[in-house]
């Protein structure tokens, strides 16, 4: 039994923010080594078209080869029903559509408003019914925008809301920008649990933009989230210098977890090992995170094990 | 009014830490545009014999200096009774003494077990209230050793107590290490507090060795915690290797906290303009911090105001 689930998002959130392909068997070795280390979520890819995004064109053949690894919960994300219905072909356990709080950011991101992608996850949603696959609808821009600035906590609970009644059967609260603060973070959890349920929303992707990840992961614990996103190395996000990463580093945060004594399930010794994975692949590409360089602490085993 | 006391440490942890002496000039600048910024207590130096610590031979200096900007609270920190006979003469505000809780440690560092630093204390106390100044002890590696690993939390509590009945008016905890994580921040500040009361366990010293720092402000935040020791661009504390700062960044938790609609009275940019003071005086130094490069959210100045 784990007390925290850590899902992977590197090789999709962190891959499709990087101009080179990682190669398929590249790809396969980082996440049988990932759930050999004891990760039970992945998130493998996307299922965008491979003319957007060619990092993620092997999508289809990641799903496959992760369904093989028993225990493993295998994610991909979808942007529409499209992805949606092959994603259900190619056999997913869960897939999760993104749905941006600002309208502004969802209409320059996929040219729709948010009529029209409540009309999407519905669609799309109908299909993962269909297929028996879980259903979540990740709330973008939940903590503010680079476009529009603060995206009001209202505007977020109504199209949580409506992304509940158009068939989500999980939320997930995701700071894309790396805006969120502890906070807003405690203060939002609970408005949209107020509205949705708390077993609705379960999760919380962060970014470490402003090195406020870790702190936020802290306010999510408090009000009982379950579920954090990351990203081995930091991989992805929206980094805005060297030593910047955009996505909360999956090595800080499990060593965090696991030396509060929160049970993950993942071992932090083998989580450190798969970076040479990803150095080997991408050579050059910036890998972040405190914990590598500075080791555990010397009282680790034994608070971890506690 | 604030919410939050930011407590500047960098002329003395993060100067103690570097090779090269920074000119009495530059400290002085950086000291006066610090607490232009907001920022409201200073650790300006340290009463070490100047043979052991040069960085720190113009401390006397500087708390002459420090004394005359008005509305700051001038610190600085003492290793012995002779370091708060000198500290007194200079004209503090406050005094604070480092009393390791390994053993091991405080052995290792100043050549004197347990007994001999409540003697120690018990001394450097009488000066200070003779005085009329301040007196603060920091409970350091009170989180964990390098040498020890775990520190018993009983003994943090027990050497607490002894603190106060040799004199310590204020406690706090300090993360020497880097080893503190969120659960044990709560966990021993409880602990502490429950034994010696909470008016005399109110500043928390952490660092951010293993990126937890801000996760841990947030533990103490949760705690009714009110100050936090941080040095600008993370300077000094224990860095392992280029990225992994030792002290806590104090733009990074300016950000934070303002962001939470937490007063601190303190202007990020101008606090960021400070950084320019150093980098001159001490070129090609390391400086740490997510802000800097990312800068403030867009909404930032909403949500400070609110």
């Amino acid at each position: 039994m784990t007390d925290i689930l850590v899902s992977e998002v590197g090789p999709r959130d962190g891959l499709q923010s990087i101009d080179r392909v990682m190669p398929l068997e590249a790809k396969k070795r980082w996440i049988a080594a990932e759930a050999a280390a004891g990760v039970k979520e992945i998130e493998v890819g996307s299922f965008v078209p491979p003319k957007l995004l060619p990092q993620m064109a092997d999508t289809a053949e990641l799903v496959a080869f992760a369904r093989g690894i028993e225990g493993l919960n295998v994610v991909a994300l979808v942007p529409n029903a499209k992805g949606a219905s092959r994603a259900a072909e190619a056999g997913v356990h869960a897939m999760s559509i993104p749905f941006s709080m600002s309208e502004t950011h969802s209409i320059k991101n996929v040219r729709k408003d948010h009529p029209a992608m409540i009309a999407e996850i519905a669609a799309a949603s109908a299909i993962a019914r269909e297929h028996d696959i879980h259903f979540a609808v990740g709330l973008s821009t939940a903590f503010g925008c680079t476009m529009e600035g603060a995206v009001a906590e209202d505007q977020v609970v109504r199209l949580a809301e409506k992304a509940v009644e158009a068939g989500a059967e999980e939320l997930s609260l995701s700071d894309t920008t790396g805006y969120a603060d502890p906070a807003q973070v405690r203060r939002l959890t609970r408005k949209v649990r107020a509205a949705v349920g708390a077993d609705r929303l379960t999760t919380l992707h962060l970014h470490n933009t402003r090195g406020l990840g870790l702190a936020n992961v802290v306010a999510g614990l408090e009000e009982g989230i379950t579920t954090f996103d990351a990203s081995l190395g930091g991989l992805g996000g929206c980094p805005f210098a060297p030593g910047a990463s955009g996505n909360l580093v999956t090595e800080d945060l499990v060593l965090m977890l696991n030396a509060m004594g929160l049970k993950t399930g993942i071992d932090l010794e083998k989580l450190l090992e798969v970076r040479r994975i990803v150095e080997e692949a991408l050579p050059g590409e910036p890998l972040y995170g405190f914990t590598p360089d500075a080791g555990p602490m010397l009282d680790y085993k034994q608070r971890a094990a506690a």
